[in-house]
């Protein structure tokens, strides 16, 4: 296909990229079991206006538009859809302003995440969102999947921290939402609705978010070890009820432990299903009063061993077991398919025990790690490559985690997006009436359907 | 006019009101200053059922549909319009479940701020958003302002709390977004969307709010006093960049506090131009820490006196006076004008300082209350009943507010919403690129237009 001249126009020849060799690793995201298609071009703008150039050509010849951060997304909403044009913000990379006095940042969009965080950090301000692909997702990613993370379960995800969008509208517009202030009400929330839209209603060229101040407390941890995971799950239920509000809540089962263990010959204690990390972030003595009784409602679920830490160095090595879960996993070399469902917190017990059915059932490895706290699991289903009937199990076993999830109260997506993997989930979760309204805003902003098209909505 | 006969039959007839004198107190809400216009009938759903065969009722005959709740709004943005019909929510005030499990509660739009509250602190729980109305206003009234109050400086506003909505739709339909679990992204986020829409894209039915444990420390207050606003803005301002998060951060003014001494025969010290009232609710001692880091930039601030107060009464009494300022200017008998501007924090004592100037140049008398840690301002614009000439100086003081705050960098409303007075100023603040989006969405969710017409979006 021949592109067209104001495309070809919009950016510098050498980011306009049409090598089938250089555009291949563009054309999908970390989703390994999501369909993607072929694009004409990827391009990589450097400013709004290149943005702006770029969607107002494509608008023009009805081009498809896919923009994407660093790929790390495990939905497949980065996906290339046939014919469309790659717009990739990795040049978008400039952190704007940090400002203490407002307690904001802005960011273009290809900011990594952990480089905000460390700008943020330099001037005693705090970026919370934190999620596990936070060394190489990038801040305009995170708003595409109103990305999550360990910190949310006290914190809150992306959306809360992000008080401002600089987008391009589906007709190649540049315009501004939101605001600088604390507060604020004018107009319909638009930067709530761009938030978590997969890049089906605009492309975002610039982001202001919302900061903290940076905390100055020791945390404190307090490690549980299970014999079930049915009882991890209880265990979180307590906790929960007890009112007691750990900064971060995790789970990591055994088939976890045992892969970061050979991966990193670590010696992560594997002899248990599961165990809990929860941490609390409150200043003394109040820290040490909440980890005694998150320590008691571990134990009171039958923990067999619960530890309080409150050596940095050990809680961080646990942490960063966590984080290392999915890496791990995949230099096993085994294909991975990973599920994002959420829970109402009573549920969490019952769905976990679950999990362990489904997995002897479909006779399907099912590794999982969850934000527990919120009651967030990834389960993460693992496969050797070409082997087609395993593949073919663990694909009825991930619909029958969405089944039991939605059958629970649950949603099909906690923060990883709809994408593609959760475009039946997302219609069956939201049922008919909803999805109409949901196309009917895709509709209004994007008429045209040059967006992105067939994620999130369909 | 004759009524539908699907209207008469949606509800019993004595929730159908068409007296005259019955329907009046129905028409506005408390925006002195906003025209309203004649309503054909009040009706008084009891049920999802009711509203949606009101709804489906207007729908076939293109009768407006103006919701309210408590009729406390302060722009406007429950006026009726004429040949409308006024939906009260008044008698869908039903607690349906609170549940320290998930943390959550679900309510009915008519349940009153404070009883969910009170609710919630039964099982242990805390409903934070508390706008001065608390004691009359609504859920559903508050949903649809996304209201804020004294506690979102630390705890965020309406929206931060809403995570799930039944609403009926402009077509009649009976519709549930959002959800039960901590997180989701499936689909775009419809809840926040229809937070802070005035009424104008669909009748909410049902909440489902997000709540926290019950706070356990015993706050400590720092009252600070000062000669100038402008010095009780840089105050502020101090507080912030020192990172400090106080729980409510509030200034009120000279003339705020002797409407209060002579309504209540109080004996609040009204000398200064202002006092700030901050208060920390972090458990001890990290609270004295901060009162007195907070009593410290006061002081360097410039503050005459400052006072840190550990006595629950004598807190208790000035946080009262904040609150009653409204109702205390109201019984002054004059007219009242409310402003809602929000700055961003580093403009708050600029913004002071122009408010001065701006009552002296309108010879408008202008009393400021603020919840000052968010940078939101309600200078309220005082004048005699019947008073043409004072009237029309207050308009143009009301209309240099707008102006200067937007110079600023300031929205034209923090937490009261556009509804009809901010109607101007929202256009004026978003730009006509965004106010088109408004439009496609407002037109998206209610083609033929009948859902609280006028208000919002114009």
């Amino acid at each position: 296909m021949t592109l067209p001249p104001e495309l070809s126009a919009a950016v510098a020849p050498q980011h306009l990229l049409t090598d089938p060799d250089t555009v291949r690793p563009y054309l999908h995201d970390e989703a390994e079991w999501a369909a993607y298609g072929a694009a004409v071009a990827v391009v990589r703008p450097g400013s709004t206006a290149e943005v702006a150039a770029v969607v107002k050509a494509c608008a023009a010849h009805g081009i498809p538009v896919v923009t994407r951060g660093a790929g790390t997304g495990l939905s497949g909403g980065a996906n290339a859809v046939d014919g469309c044009v790659v717009l990739s913000t990795e040049r978008m990379r400039e952190i704007v302003e940090t400002n203490p006095a407002e307690r904001i940042a802005v960011v273009q969009p290809g900011v990594v995440n952990d480089d905000l965080r460390a700008a943020a950090a330099e001037q005693g301000l705090w970026y919370p969102p934190d999620p596990a692909s936070a060394p190489w997702s990038t801040i305009g990613g995170n708003v595409a999947t109103n990305a999550g993370g360990l910190c949310c379960v006290k914190y809150g995800v992306t959306r809360d921290y992000v008080l401002a969008l600089e987008f391009v509208t589906a007709a190649g517009e540049v315009v501004r939402v939101g605001r600088r202030t604390a507060k604020g009400v004018a107009g319909y929330d638009l930067v709530g609705l761009l938030v978590g839209s997969e890049g089906t209603l605009g492309v975002v060229t610039e982001v202001t978010v919302r900061l903290r101040p940076l905390r100055t407390t020791i945390p404190r941890t307090v490690v549980g070890f299970f014999d079930t995971l049915a009882a991890a799950g209880e265990a979180v239920g307590r906790v929960t009820a007890a009112g007691l509000q750990p900064a971060a809540f995790e789970l990591i089962d055994r088939v976890c432990l045992q892969a970061i263990n050979e991966w990193k010959q670590a010696d992560l204690p594997a002899s248990s299903a599961a165990l809990l990390l929860a941490q609390t972030d409150l200043p003394e003595p109040a820290a040490e009063q909440e980890a005694a009784a998150i320590h008691a409602e571990f134990e009171a679920a039958g923990a067999t061993e619960a530890i309080m830490s409150t050596d940095p160095v050990e809680a961080e090595a646990l942490f960063e077991a966590r984080r290392l879960a999915y890496p791990g996993l995949e230099q096993r070399g085994e294909a991975m398919l990973t599920e994002d469902v959420c829970l109402p917190r009573g549920k969490l017990a019952e769905m976990l025990g679950r999990l362990e059915e489904i997995a002897a059932k479909h006779e399907t490895k099912i590794a999982t790690v969850a934000h527990a706290g919120d009651g967030n699991l990834h389960p993460l289903l693992l496969t050797k490559h070409g082997d087609e009937p395993a593949k073919l199990r663990a694909q009825a076993a991930f619909d029958e985690i969405v089944d039991t999830a939605l059958a629970l109260g649950g949603t099909v997506t906690g923060e990883h997006g709809v994408g593609l993997l959760k475009l039946d989930g997302m219609r069956r979760e939201l049922g008919p009436g909803v999805v109409a309204l949901q196309r009917a805003v895709k509709q209004a902003l994007d008429p045209q359907g040059i967006l992105n098209p067939g994620k999130m909505v369909g």
